[in-house]
């Protein structure tokens, strides 16, 4: 395990200038990192589907609160179907109505570029204060409409150190990034969605639920921040916050969220649950697929929930 | 057009046993006719792949109140980007929130099995009293938290009628949908993810918004429902709600809703945005593409809005 | 009827400082013209309970969408009565959750003193940045926990121009208001809660909804504004917006709301139901009583819906 | 302090025939115990105002997640006065948004007759298969559109035992409630809203947040229940949740719910803030007062969060 303290809080600062996309797809861009996955990207994505076999890496929506879901999803019925009610109606139906919180620790969910801001710019440049009561003028998420479509690459930490789970503080260096790649025979190219797994599902199951702002939680240590606008990756996704909590930098309390999606313009992929795209990987002897994320098309929205795909 | 009163209710009635998937898969199967799709099924359907493109079939959340949308989507902000709120946290974010019916006619959505029943049971016989406030307990949409891949095909009827749009009220009848065929050069196919498209949003555009359930809408008429059983499609969607309104059958309001959804087991995806679709399927001159469809994993729910995708 | 015309906008404008009570109670005042409401007035109050009988001055919570009601409020079940649900915990019981949007013209409410500003600032001069997704530091509707208690004085214009209501768009004018005085023989007083019917209610029973936006309501005249300010009312109420729609002046679409909240710091009750308590004036005859408001606790909230009560 | 099992299972169960009032008020009675306030008795409570003072009874709206709120309050802005949003309307206004599930151990709130069963049953006799996901079509909070008004009284057992609170699970018994009147030097009658105070927010301060239904909560023994009926008090208040918690009884798990409100039809006033008012009443040294409680006009609801007035 590296310490995420490698780096100097001022030597993280300086990524938001030597790791920035700004300005680099256009002035207008919405789409950030997304612009790494061209139309052949995508063809070749497809490719991966030799099995025909999908596998969810998302949660179910989070209804009941603990220490990471302060917010729960609200989730009602408006018509059930009793037997009192359907014999009310023309047509006997059941529907119900759902409440929801995307961002936080609890949902699966998709990070918009508008999401996160340093000195009051967002990504490409454009200033915070875009994003008002009335939505987000520019990074929201709508502009992903037509989804998420490349391969998919899942590193598994806890599989090539072999144990069940990271602890929560615990950083991952480049260099397990590349002892994953050497692992599973694959290396993270443009357009990847890259997605790391720390094992955090798995250690809920044995440990139980804990606060991961106030007791930490596995992720990515700062140092890695290079090496993913290195390889150029098109999204990130993890089963945590793809940061390493506590960062141990005062001021920069999340650098890989603040600098892949202010500086790079990497759209994240929160809470995913990939326990079981691992297994999947692991019997199939294969990291990449072809990965589709659908985000709800919510206008001058901030994020959407979403059931990310893996297709083998 | 076709009338919709081909037959008479009594024979409308008959479908919910002569056109009934209850049992076929299994007294416990929650999945329905999305059986037909099997693994090769995703696998060849992913070759239809070809330039990487993909298309949004979904609406925008509806946000703003209408004849059709009693319920809006309320979207909130929990935190902007005014620089007095960004200067408070140790992170500078936005966030929003939103709240959502997603039954009705304003969003697009995909139905689960224990939506809709017929004379107190749902598909495959499951009693409506399955679903409590607390939710259902069989045919929920967490059934199909892996989503739903397939060959979509869209059957575009104002296209091959040369027309904008069809009017309210107006019914598509089995011919329509073999005309359609014979102009795309394809076959409706087991395991196969219907879109029929009656340019409804092409209308909305050109003549501004209406009252479907008041003043009718377009959709398949009854006589397509053995079509669609022989065809043993997975899946419906449509611009609409399927089904013609009004129906013309005085006690069943929604006969495609009713007979897909409980005797055939059909999921449905309502209010579906075709337009793009339909302009590229044009362009590309061809009508079947990889459908991907992820609804959220919505524990013991009716349904979750969708962004389902047509990938070229 | 007076034109509301009879002023300028500029004569309109004159009066965010003549008629202003800015550090009348102190720089840190929260509480405005509810200042005028001595313990003595309160219990002088009490004295007019004589017969022991209350009105609820509060229309239903508006769960049906319509002209003037584009956020209705959502009311849902999480537990029936179903004997499936009941069965199923240990007490028996039924619950409900309901989310609301009070401001608008559908509910009744109280406007807490932070819900309007005036170039940049709202009452005793504090910044309308003090307003964020936090709530509101200054001018917060929990400022009331302790609730309106005063006497209640009913302005019923239909009553004294023997006229069922009056028609959208018409302006009620000082004269007016006293005349409404001469037939009561009351005379409104420092510390009075004043309500002024306009009949708002009767016509949407007799005549059905309208868009009081688009189509106008009838309410106060600005040249109304020198004379709530004279007598030092504690709180305005009245069926509609207390505002006459539209107000004839461009840039002070709503001046009864910016004047008396921002520079007088009265706070209004809109949308209340006057029709049942105008009804026990007239049988009673007399238009005084005592008035109670207690607002929900909603910590720096900018409102809250509320069930003003009458008590004779 | 009494034990709570005093009495056995089946005593407390033969409450709900022995200390019944249903059909007392007519067989469509929706008011219950609150027939016991008559237009004299309000008119009585009226001249308890006497220094003009009121004092809140009821908590914040209770935003924030804990172990007794697990479906917090959402409040969420609308409109804030950040200059940008202000200057983009022709009023300048902030406004918000509030979700609510009133049940529970976190909001003050009244208790609908509707909202506890006993065998299938409601008070009155109504049975429970009223309560649909339409709401209450008996015994719903809307027929107390008019409020609640009479005579307050104040228990307040920490007080007479001079401690500071009771602990978790301590009983109150009917020697107590008279210890409380012997000390007061009141007598509690008919119509009498009642509320008893234990301390528990001053708990709270003191030693933070529990979890009552796990840890216990301090509130009236069974065998409070011949002695609330004999002295036919209107409604009952408590800072809790009136109940003891654990009642000792395996299959009631609370009697004080239970039997009073379908027993003998009175309402309860939940998790009320008692500490002022408390304070108010040494200072004055009277324990009677003015209440006032006006629910918000749900129709069909099982509720209202209330903010209920002591006035001195």
């Amino acid at each position: 395990m590296a310490a995420n303290t490698d780096l100097t809080e001022g030597q993280v600062r300086e990524f938001f200038s030597t790791l920035s996309n700004w300005g680099k797809w256009g002035s207008n861009d919405q789409l950030g990192a997304l612009n790494y996955i061209t139309p052949q990207k995508r063809a070749q994505a497809a490719t991966l589907v030799r099995e025909g076999y999908p596998v969810s890496m998302s949660l179910p929506l989070a209804t009941q609160p603990g220490p990471d879901n302060p917010t729960p999803v609200m989730h009602l019925m408006m018509q059930t179907g009793a037997s009192g009610e359907t014999s009310m109606v023309p047509v006997p139906y059941s529907a119900d109505y759902f409440a929801i919180a995307p961002h936080g620790l609890a949902n699966t969910h998709l990070d918009a570029l508008c999401h996160v801001f340093n000195q009051g710019k967002m990504y490409n440049g454009y200033p915070s204060s875009d994003v008002t009561t009335q939505g987000a003028k520019n990074g929201a998420i709508d502009a992903l409409k037509d989804g998420i479509i490349s391969r998919g690459v899942l590193i598994d930490i806890p599989l090539i150190k072999n144990r069940d789970w990271l602890e929560p503080g615990e950083a991952i260096s480049p260099a397990d990034l590349e002892a994953a790649e050497q692992y599973g025979g694959f290396s993270v190219e443009e357009g990847d969605v890259l997605f790391v797994r720390t094992g955090r599902h798995a250690r809920l199951k044995g440990k139980g639920s804990w606060d991961s702002f106030k007791e930490g939680m596995a992720g990515l240590g700062a140092a890695c921040l290079p090496w993913l606008h290195g390889r150029k990756i098109a999204a990130l996704g993890s089963d945590g916050a793809s940061d390493v909590l506590p960062s141990g930098y005062e001021k920069i309390m999340l650098p890989i969220h603040a600098v892949t999606i202010v500086a790079m313009g990497i759209h994240l992929l929160d809470n995913c649950m990939l326990d079981a795209v691992a297994e999947a990987c692991v019997a199939k002897k294969r990291w990449t697929f072809m990965c589709v994320v659908a985000p709800l098309v919510l206008v001058r929205g901030t994020a959407s929930p979403v059931n990310p795909l893996a297709i083998f």
